[in-house]
């Protein structure tokens, strides 16, 4: 027995209530990476023994965190004990070596054992041309299901609906299904919360949670107890950020989605819709900060592409803030501290601008803007500018007083203030907004608009008002 | 019958699928703010009518989108009509004016057919000093349920839990549980997923879902079907960020929560971890945005205040940024175009660093961030910087040069690029990183940080390289 199996038996003794703390995690990765070699038989099966109670997600998260070429050895070693649908969870940055180490049987064996939204993830990230040869080895069905999800559009529902589920007919009572499921109990999806009634021609028509099943006599007639009235159906080429709203504001867990001609072709669970708000956010948060298409684990050249377009925009954008600069070049020629000066204005417009557009596009996002909010929120965003512009307008009064002693350069930075702060407020729900109505995505293009303006707005008006004064 | 009845009967053809458009409602709210009076009958039937088919979730929605005034006058005319939860659906800062107008015995009537975690959030809503007549009026049971609850943290698990579900001994059968749920229909909570499974000290063991219930003959011994091993326990104190985070891992849908002695006392629900979620995106990007505390309906000296603190450090760090121009005065006296020029670099170093750190944060808020993707992450962020920074540096030197035909000018600018950006790329991925360690939010602190430094680098670069050339 070598001393690793010794050493690191503690980390079974260290999880409490059977939760894998990220510290046994880290642990595990060194041992891992140090003593995995193919003939280690007793420490694999150590490690075999180890996972075997552990949660899928804790399995793929140990895989996740290993050099690449641990993780190849990981599978060649442990790839017959781990669970079906393990690649699931390993994130989709992480997974393209492996699935590139597997043999096409080794992958089909996966694919087979998964539920098909997992695996349609998967074949997602299979390059075009490899696709057939897995589809060769699937049950016909299953690869005419897969070719058949994959016509639709990458971020519609269709793409995250889980095809296995219980669908029964409206003429049934309790207990038919009672003895269906019983009968067909170890085909029916691992999870599921509702039962879909359908009529003749396939159509959903009515569900019932499994919740009220439970409670009603075997007698039961299906139609009296089905609530057609809170039944909500998904259409397959919805957009997923729509199913994550309807899933949102309706409270709901398992909708049915319908293909073009109102058929049931499967249901949406809440557990892929958390998914879909996660990477919502993500985006919604990486496109404010001017990030396109983006996950930890890309490279280099992805990254700099990712970044590049929004620094070559802001680029352009500065020099015309220069421009408005060069304007007032004789004005800054004679006195020097205006130069000194003038980043504070057009700094505190830009933040000010930052704030209000925020705040717009949160609410944007979550669908609160009508008629009344959008008046409502203009009129106190202007005003609020107007408040803190009164405020910094103080403040950088005295600041510029104290510093130059120039009762003037105190004067002129507290106008811009005020009219930059009030520009910043006004624009920072105006831009947001229009940029909505006009169809383009608030969150990636309002901060080019937002702040060029408060930095233009916010040069010009103290070097203007400088030049102005000077006069 | 008055004219509005017969002009607005289309509210009702214009459902499809019982879906309520967002146009139906903006229509509804102009003919009730116009129409509604305590006296006006026939249309308060009709309203009552058109309504009494609709989801909870869409008659919030109407109610939350009424002017002040009318949501009073609509609760007199039509409160007793409404469902039980209807509050639950209308957000927190627009419903402070509907409880305060409804009496005690009014609002107690809605609270005892909520479920708890809803009534829960409700109460916390209400005054300190108002909620002790509230209590008088409901069940002592429900009372002291509700006063045990308010003294857990704000954001703990305890808060978002609800007390209603399904618990049995670990000794039942199947057929047991089908015959209490039978039995008891009507005091079962209207939504559940699991049946938890107690010891005698009422300590949960145990879960079955549902989905697997349904599949068991009658004679099914409970203990060999649960599932000890996928057993979540969340104790009622764990942070809500926490508990979105063990859901989201672990695709969860119903988790039973525990006292302090292990005890069974709730459950959370997905559908509430969804709030969570959201609520926690939106608290980021805001923080992000340096906007404290806030939400839409917030009054003016709510919005100034959550503004003024951060816009108020922003001052103080751009005079830092300007006392770093100030050491330079004598080379700006000299040469004016690099006051034209200098706001370009610090702009760029800006935004370079707000996008890297927004990545980083990003990766912080989704448990990404190890010893493996932190090594990572940081070197490739470098590199980023210095590609993108030498890119950069070649564009600005060629504006600089056509603008100014001054190759010294272009020369610098370019250096003071390619440092800034290096500079950003690794502020970006440090200062997040280290803030967090230190157990400080880094969505909050980070951004003041970051964009001080290269303010402070990009004008002392710029004008630092033109001083050193010049001599």
């Amino acid at each position: 027995m070598p001393d690793t199996i010794l050493e690191h038996s503690h980390y079974r003794l260290m999880q409490p209530d059977n939760k894998i703390s990220i510290t046994i995690i880290n642990d595990m990765i060194e041992d891992i990476e140090n003593d995995l070699h193919e003939d280690s038989h007793e420490f694999i099966a150590y490690i075999k023994d180890i996972i075997s109670d552990w949660h899928d997600s804790d399995i793929g998260e140990l895989i996740s965190n290993l050099s690449k070429q641990t993780q190849l050895t990981f599978f060649d070693c442990l790839g017959h004990d781990l669970p079906d649908d393990i690649i699931a969870y390993i994130p989709e940055g992480l997974h393209e070596d492996i699935l590139d180490h597997l043999t096409d049987q080794q992958l089909t064996r996966y694919l087979r054992n998964m539920e098909s939204d997992d695996a349609l993830a998967i074949i997602e990230s299979i390059a075009r041309e490899d696709r057939e040869n897995i589809f060769k080895l699937l049950p016909d069905a299953a690869s005419s299901m897969y070719r058949k999800l994959l016509t639709y559009p990458e971020d519609s529902a269709a793409r995250i609906m889980r095809r296995e589920s219980v669908v029964i007919p409206e003429h049934w009572i309790v207990g038919d299904i009672i003895d269906y499921m019983r009968e067909r109990h170890s085909f029916l999806p691992s999870q599921f919360y509702n039962i879909i009634i359908v009529d003749p021609s396939h159509k959903p028509v009515g569900l019932i949670p499994l919740a009220t099943l439970m409670r009603m006599e075997r007698p039961t007639k299906i139609y009296d107890i089905m609530d057609s009235n809170a039944l909500h159906i998904i259409p397959t080429d919805m957009d997923q950020e729509d199913v994550a709203q309807l899933f949102r504001k309706y409270g709901l867990i398992e909708v049915p989605v319908t293909d073009e001609f109102g058929r049931f072709v499967g249901v949406i669970t809440i557990d892929d819709v958390v998914d879909v708000i996660d990477e919502e956010h993500s985006e919604d948060m990486l496109r404010l900060a001017g990030v396109g298409e983006h996950n930890l684990y890309a490279d280099i050249t992805q990254m700099t592409k990712a970044r590049f377009s929004w620094l070559f925009i802001n680029l352009l954008t500065a020099v015309l803030a220069s421009v408005a600069i060069a304007i007032f070049s004789d004005v800054l020629a004679q006195i020097v501290s205006l130069a000194i000066l003038m980043p504070i204005v057009a700094s505190m417009g830009g933040n000010a601008a930052t704030q209000t557009m925020t705040v717009t596009i949160r609410a944007i996002t979550l669908n609160q803007i009508n008629r009344k909010t959008l008046i409502s929120i203009f009129f106190k965003e202007s005003f609020v500018g107007w408040i803190n512009g009164v405020i910094f307008a103080i403040l950088s009064f005295m600041m510029a007083y104290v510093w130059f002693e120039e009762i003037f350069l105190g004067i002129i930075i507290g106008m811009a203030m005020i009219i930059n702060l009030v520009i910043a407020g006004i624009c920072g729900v105006v831009i947001p907004i229009t940029l909505n109505h006009m169809k383009f995505d608030p969150a990636v293009s309002s901060s080019v608009f937002v702040t060029t303006i408060t930095d233009i707005v916010g040069f010009g008006a103290f070097l203007g008002l400088a030049s102005f004064y000077i006069l």
